[in-house]
């Protein structure tokens, strides 16, 4: 998908929600543990119930990795439904891989050609070599985790290299990279008020925002440091939205939840405008 | 496992070495192809030769990920075989994972509960809620990423934070987590010259080294500045081991290329003994 599908489409929805699927067989509605593949069942019916609201998905590897075989057969199979259903949504395998060329290149092809996906979150610690794979990938997105909502996010993010923070060092050589048209960036919501120092680095890249809701982040902030003229930002929620009911009523519940985020978006982007 | 039955049989075999499985359907011989599983055919030949030889194996998590789910079946097969016919050997999954909390939670599950490996590589970008659920686990090892052996590891890991390396900063920071006894560091053999500091931050822990022969690094250098008294070294090595020959001979190739890297892992230990 290019960038300008993905803001033509957040136009039209006025929408830049993208739905978390942190699957865990542990939370989902027990009535479903009688289907043949709990875990897809459900990601199906949060999708049917949101897909008009939101403009992309974004599976955490880990909850699919967690069950083995099994796992990664219902992250297929998510995938291919999302891809063949509902071909204009933006999909994000949130992986937080990376590795040196050859293997990351390998990532790269499960998560781009074998599974399809638009997009994969990758962890910049090893440097240019180890993104750079990603970025050969046409109509591919690569989102480099910048500065995440999590408390770790001192240890390292936050130190200063020159006067200047890691995450912006992140940011500022990352531009110097072969198709660093191609990246995004994980910003976290819980750290809004960097995001102006961040928009000074990367005027124009889109942000992946989580953090927004459970973790306490605010979309309101994240739009006022964040929002670009192409709006710039995909906002996720997970548990907020997928977990708002245990019983048969779970996808209107989800569905609730996203037309919630959506219409406070809507009203951001009509303030803008 | 623990620290103390590594070091055992790193004694008793008179070898630090791991031998990498990175098994990549291009470079096996052709005649494996015809197999029903040619990466775990591949593999067991491999393990079978050498596993007097290598106190370890690693197979690179991408290099399965790639096949999808055929190549998870490859991987499970794969440490199913080690784990029953010899578990003494020292098995890393080299993942190279890290998210937050919970997340992290269920990459530890995959890796240490489902899989049963000894050991995961982590990426230490995201800090410590991204590393600590890997080490509530007992008898398992986290594998931090350090200092890495490409040419990106300068891009971050080597800037200065209060006049000091990132890489050590990551040292430093993680032997204050929770459990940091079950930390062992990735340090690449083509960077042995930092092997004196890092030694200074960390005398004990254990590094997995990467990067001895085909990527340039030297064994000796790595022993003189990097070796503990518990030998404190485990030497990876990759294609150098598992693609000596394409023939029929593969395995015995394979043997020979171990062989030579036990001798000289042998020398050194007696001429330090």
């Amino acid at each position: 998908m290019t960038t300008q599908e993905l803001v033509a489409q957040i136009r039209t929805k006025k929408s830049f929600l993208v739905v978390g699927l942190d699957t865990d067989l542990e939370k989902i509605p027990s009535h479903l543990l009688k289907e043949e593949d709990p875990i897809f069942a459900f990601n199906k019916a949060i999708i049917d119930a949101t897909h008009d609201l939101c403009v992309g998905y974004k599976p955490n590897i880990a909850f699919y990795e967690a069950y083995g075989i099994t796992g990664w057969k219902s992250l297929e199979k998510t995938i291919n439904y999302l891809n063949e259903h509902y071909p204009e949504q933006f999909t994000i395998a949130d992986a937080k891989r990376g590795d040196i060329g050859n293997t990351s290149t390998r990532y790269a092809k499960a998560f781009f050609e074998s599974l399809n996906f638009d997009s994969v979150t990758i962890a910049p610690y090893m440097g240019r070599d180890s993104v750079e794979p990603f970025l050969a990938f046409e109509d591919k997105h690569t989102i480099v985790l910048a500065l995440t909502s999590n408390q770790g996010a001192f240890d390292f993010q936050t130190q200063l290299i020159d006067g200047s923070e890691l995450y912006k060092k992140v940011l500022e050589t990352s531009k110097t990279y072969t198709n660093s048209d191609r990246l995004m960036y994980v910003v976290g919501a819980t750290k809004a008020e960097y995001l102006t120092d961040i928009r000074a680095i990367i005027p124009d890249a889109f942000l992946l925002v989580p953090g927004v809701g459970a973790q306490g982040g605010s979309l309101e902030e994240v739009c006022t440091y964040g929002m670009t003229k192409d709006v710039g930002l995909l906002v996720n929620s997970s548990r907020g939205i997928i977990y708002k009911s245990q019983d048969e009523d779970f996808a209107e519940a989800s569905r609730d939840a996203a037309k919630a985020m959506q219409q406070a978006m809507q009203r951001i982007l009509e303030d803008r405008s």
